[in-house]
């Protein structure tokens, strides 16, 4: 059993998303400013559409926490969806409800509406859309803070940087590479590199395949919407020598350090003390204002893709749900590592 | 609780390599040459050290199998260690042979060695790197053959292919690549794609982030010793535009196809019917002639990284122990969709 | 992992319970009406104290169902604490409303008071108590009565019946022994069977120990709050010599059949189709009226129990939980076995 | 995931049984003598038949253990089974070995071999018969020893005592029951305590279902073959009212003290540094010499079950094997709340 797990819940145009976290240590200060303000960078990032305006995400607890701090019990948070006043009659769950506004039935390429309406056995995309959107993110955010939180108790800090969009590959360039992309009806996608700070020895094990760190976090970002690729430390490692890659160990004032560190961190499936370093690659986004090729599920004809409002570009947001991603990872091995069931016995052991 | 689960033991130079495979439905025939064929593909490729010549791996089967077949019983794999008389003594369980003979105590940049010996308090470094070592990747292809087995059953073949080894990115490059490399003592890792075909639409979901298809085959890839990146479809997703990228969708003779495989084979976390197409990178092996520098655990001073017999490239053998383990991955979400306790039941169920 | 799981949250005093079902195949109906019916069935009994009035539990979907059905997603079930007016600032999240009312130091004796005090590290009780309430299984009937539900597509049954309260073994004297009790400021337990009828044959496995139908009915009872026996089958198996107890096996129109079911339908761990047997003990109200002689956690002085309005006997509940978490394990069992992720897939399969 | 785990494998009359154990910290000493003396532990007993003399269980250690101690590495335990050189044919998973010697047909009430052969489609009941004997309860108890030297570090120390066995209630009489079962062809179960002591406090949780260790010691317990039933406790909880059962809290020298444990040292799911106590009931074995009536599987005709050499009771040896699943819980549940992963690290820990 993990000791650090949570379940989200809720639909696009649902009436909210929920997650329930179980295994937090009690005593922990949960700062809501601080959730909020993750969401919110979720939120941001230019070649965002429509939809953000509508949406300042915030979060509320309905458990697990008493006068700002956790007592073992398991954390419910909730965001709301603002615009559910409009969709509650589409996405009732009263059978009397039923309405056929709003289903659609072609397939929109690079979603799950194929798939999942295979897998599901649903005629109405609306019924894989909803779930599979990106909007369950927001609350996988929040989890992310919650975790965050945590591993500051611990002086762990996350960070996380943009490396490329399209072809740009510099700060200034993106906004410009995002403008021609959307004024052409287009999508981009890009690089992120996430970083950890802090993170102490003998995280994860090489001892079985499924203990290890790296393939811990692999399966963490791999899994977030969007993503297609995830690399620990530096990309670049397929085509260097050994005598190039691997870093050279030496001892400073009696300490372990190193001068590089193309590692990212981790060797032989185990944190080692450096940064970690995880890079990704979003794809573009999937709904195009110039619509893709495809096949209306009702009637088996070829059809164009179903658009629904979106954006040209969101990877910033992406490097923040990686961030959150990474940051439950972490707290989970912490937690494995050191034990501790409230965060006096936890700093207690982690200090020695 | 996975349906296709296993752990594996041993050490390099220990007496054998053990796993237990628990989930397997019953009356799968067994083919221990295939299982010996897939650990020969392991230990072949150009570029390997001499230790291979030692070992011709082979399994034997403890439990499990009768008359060639399954019977829903833990299926055990032995591997023997061929040259474990020589490490008999130093490898011992037993208290009394205890000796320092092939301790070491230099930190080899790359390995587990820090890390590990930190995490569990060795100072012999050796009880770090006999487990770390990529020799228990023999047993886990062992374990992927049998997957294999299954899969076969329905139809679903996996191969791979090597990419790019240094900056090599032809197979007549390869050995010239790899020549260089030994000749100077250094080593090279690589770019490998694994494809699997005729896997079925609906393995996976993004229903919630655990269950997503990517994320566990990103697991069960990067949790390979030595691999540093996991692409799930095209790796140049980041510089495409969504009217690029997405693969858009046909019908020919009422089904579903696509011209285009840019998601490889996974949208949404699902399988779509496409192949799955994952790409990895192999970091250069660590084990160099031309050592690295370092530090002694021992004194704390400066040292020169310990080399015993090792390879220049073993990007091949990696591709192998990939295949291996997407094929567990995909036994597993196999049994998880279909179920069945035989195998006679899971046709039935897969072919609806 | 498992295929049904899920998540609950919420204190005794909270604002609500929540809970967060993964793994339910599309196209469930569900029944709101029922879900209620089976939180009533919880409420209700004889001997039960004011609370129940206040209260009478509804359920309360936020995302999973679409007009009346699943489609995937997880189900969020809340169920609201009616009089959390009444206790929103001594529950509040946010830390400007600390305060110390209704906070309480005595241990009491039965509850997790002081175990959890000391895993938790904490010094108001109540933020044990409201935890460890069996308040929390109100949301877990809800859970329950989703699975049956679920288990209901397969003519899969549950029920159960009350076989003793304190020293009465027939229902015309369950009433007389609460009555007594509750003068006497006392409180009793009893024992419960609950009973599935039409369950298949296959269901678990003797081939790792937590493969075990038994074994995973047993968990899940056991840690119902309260419960402190379980038994699969004839209760009187330790006096039963070999040759009474086992049940001999007949064929009756080309089909299996028993004459007894002193095995309670499970066979080494597996369900053999007959009837599945659990009979529960559950202990007596451990918050009495008469009060117990405990400690107080602030001043280590001895001091009586705290005394929260509560139950004489909540036998009749107890086994409303008790057949929810069997269901819960039938319907994860079920969905193993046989797999399916929609009602369609799932009747297929289970069909043949 | 659990921090201590393990698989087994093995049938009855193949050639060895194995375990693999993953998740001991690294240090722990690994005595040998230990292991084999709960083995045999396991043999003992009045009321065994032929087949305890043929065999001496003893481990061999196959990894994990170097010089005495664990590292970190996985440990794989043997137990060869000593006739197998007559089963060598029989047992063989060479296709080419196939036979029908051995095999037979008619269902053992009792035994899984009816729903086990169903199950895994089986035609031949020795394939059923072969794993789920209580055959694989020796290598459980080989893991068993090891989970409770780990307990040992701690000072926490389990042992049993046999109840019951048929009707006899004291030591005296249970051979003489015995005697008189086996001079009428027939068996006896019994009922049996195990005990576990100096268990700290905060073992388990209340906060989920699946964290209560009540729960998971009935998992471990009610899934030995045989057990039918398990209890926490005083197991007459169900007749008593809450003024006598629940155990009052005094303190002694500043600590909290108990006078009575009917909680069997667990309240609200969490251990409360009492005594824990598990009373199991074992059914009667179900081969017998004087055999029930059954169905033969291969004509549908009525048959008597098949008789192999067995025992008449075999209470004693269940509760070793009770004893050592339930060291395997408190190892885990150990592991889980203090963490660690070399004994130092555990014991710095759990010793604040």
């Amino acid at each position: 059993m993990e000791k650090f797990r949570f379940l989200t819940s809720g639909e696009s145009h649902g009436k909210c998303l929920t997650a329930i976290i179980d295994g937090l240590p009690a005593n922990l200060e949960i700062d809501t400013d601080f959730i909020n303000a993750e969401l919110s960078r979720r939120q941001g990032g230019y070649g965002r559409g429509g939809r953000m305006k509508i949406e300042a995400d915030t979060v509320e607890i309905l458990s697990g926490v008493r006068f700002g701090k956790t007592f073992g019990a398991p954390v419910t948070l909730v965001i709301e969806n603002k615009d559910f006043e409009n969709w509650q009659k589409i996405m009732s769950a009263d059978p009397k409800d039923v309405t056929s506004e709003k289903s659609f039935t072609t397939y929109r390429p690079g979603h799950a509406d194929y798939a999942g309406s295979v897998k599901y056995n649903q005629k109405d995309l609306r019924n894989i859309l909803e779930r599979s959107s990106a909007r369950k993110t927001a609350i996988e955010v929040a989890v992310g803070a919650v975790a965050k939180l945590f591993l500051n108790q611990f002086g762990i800090k996350g960070s996380s940087q943009i490396l490329q969009i399209g072809n740009a590959k510099t700060e200034e360039e993106f906004h410009k590479e995002i403008d021609m992309a959307k004024s052409a009806g287009d999508t981009l996608g890009g690089k992120i590199k996430v970083l950890y700070e802090n993170v102490p020895v003998g995280l994860g094990s090489y001892v079985q395949w499924d203990r290890a760190l790296d393939g811990r976090i692999a399966q963490a970002v791999m899994s977030v919407p969007a993503v297609k690729s995830v690399a620990i430390g530096n990309h670049h490692a397929y085509k260097m020598k050994g005598s190039e890659f691997h870093d050279e160990i030496f001892t400073e004032d009696g300490k372990i350090v190193r001068k590089t560190n193309n590692a990212g961190g981790i060797e032989g499936g185990i944190s080692n003390g450096e940064n970690i370093v995880v890079t990704a690659v979003m794809k573009p986004i999937p709904t195009l204002l110039k619509p893709l090729q495809s096949v209306d599920c009702a009637t088996g004809h070829p059809s164009e893709a179903h658009f629904e409002r979106s954006d040209t570009c969101a990877v910033e947001a992406c490097a923040v749900v990686i961030e959150s991603r990474v940051a439950c990872v972490l707290a989970n091995e912490l937690l494995l590592k050191y034990g501790g069931d409230s965060i006096e016995e936890c700093l207690l052991k982690i200090e020695g």
